[in-house]
């Protein structure tokens, strides 16, 4: 946790009082004591700092914070993900991690090759899929929580909805090991990024040609087979490398 | 398992017999039946296909393939991570997925933040963490372990060893949040690759300095905090997509 994050409504005139696994951080992991400066940010809003005013360091942890807020200075994020929605554990790992690597939109979607009982999972739920975003936040030092949408049909999706979402982007590709095309071939300009990565297994053949028929571009990394966690940070990486460029 | 993994000494006139976890696999997962097809691989060796020749589906499984082997056509790999001992559950996955990425030799080195009792798990030894190097190769169907050398004093490696081994590298490069460079100006040409990863907290002054004297560059990939698991596998991609260029 390297910034203590809290919702708009919990500040009161200026002060901030935790008594939760925050409270419990700050005590036992920061071992703050009256007067310390803490960072700490607003969900979807402004950081800033926060000055320990009095602090309760027996259980149950009490920590009053005295804050100063100033506009969020982390460059905006540009690039959104598209994913095939993985089994539940993988999936909060990617929440946090591609949340800590900065994204602004995820789509998760079905297909082909999602086990059905992957969607009855409370992770799914916003009240499930919330913490880790938050946690992924609370790791990057960042306050700006990526927003979900959930397409629990393909075919609706992708011909629908999809070619609404295009014109925001300058790239929207989707990892395909079949493709002989590579990233950097599909990403034209600096601009917004959409990628999309599949199941394990990979997409089906009438998902390829249904993105393909949307106007999204096609690439692979080579012959190696990722998993659909390490490909999702490997992905990220390579983009964020080719729009900064330098 | 996309490639069934053997050791040299397994195979016996182009017979494989099974009786374990892969045989378990073969039944259960792939659900395969006589005369199928199954790519193989000899650790450190090369690839090829298996072919079923006898199969008992119940328990206790055994497989029996017929093997023919042909030189692993992958790529070689020209990245190498010197890495701080994370903590154990994490350095697990680190090994399989840095494994799966392609990584040709790892340095597990210690410093000031790394935890003591980190170095008491049994995934430091061969035994503990060569499990984790195959199930990366599984997945990536390569056949070639990376190399783990352990160098349980930072001082000692950064001052006789290290200087010695980056004659072997076009560039060596060390992630600091602190620095004012990007990866791709410390990128020369495109050859084999060294990439340093420091521990939870980061490295300490001292440590950056000594990482300066023997000649290696700091880089930073922005303002974003990163888990150690999340910066070995973007950075890994960050260094791919340069190294590959288009």
């Amino acid at each position: 946790m390297n910034i203590i994050l809290f919702e708009k409504g919990e500040l009161t005139g200026g002060s901030l009082i935790l008594r939760d696994h925050r409270a419990r951080h700050i005590v036992k992991v920061l071992k703050s004591s009256s007067g310390d400066v803490l960072r700490v940010g607003e969900i979807d809003g402004d950081t800033g700092r926060g000055v320990v005013v009095s602090i309760k360091k027996k259980y149950p942890f009490i920590v009053e914070l005295s804050v100063t807020l100033t506009p969020n200075s982390n460059p905006p994020v540009t690039i959104d993900l598209l994913l095939a929605l993985p089994r539940p554990i993988m999936l909060k790992r990617i929440l946090s991690q591609v949340t800590t690597l900065g994204v602004g939109q995820i789509y998760l979607i079905n297909a082909k090759r999602v086990e059905k009982s992957f969607w009855d999972a409370g992770v799914v739920d916003e009240a499930g899929y919330r913490p880790h975003l938050i946690q992924g936040l609370e790791q990057a030092v960042d306050t700006r929580l990526p927003e979900i949408s959930i397409y629990r049909r393909f075919k609706p999706f992708v011909e629908d909805v999809l070619p609404g979402l295009l014109h925001q982007y300058s790239s929207f590709v989707v990892a395909h090991p079949d493709s002989t095309n590579t990233l950097s071939r599909c990403l034209t300009g600096r601009g917004r990024v959409l990628y999309g990565i599949g199941p394990e297994g990979g997409w089906v053949h009438f998902e390829v040609k249904k993105f393909r028929e949307a106007g999204m571009n096609c690439f692979s990394t080579g012959p190696r087979i990722l998993k659909v966690d390490t490909a999702v940070v490997a992905i990220h990486g390579r983009i964020r490398q080719l729009l900064e460029g330098c």
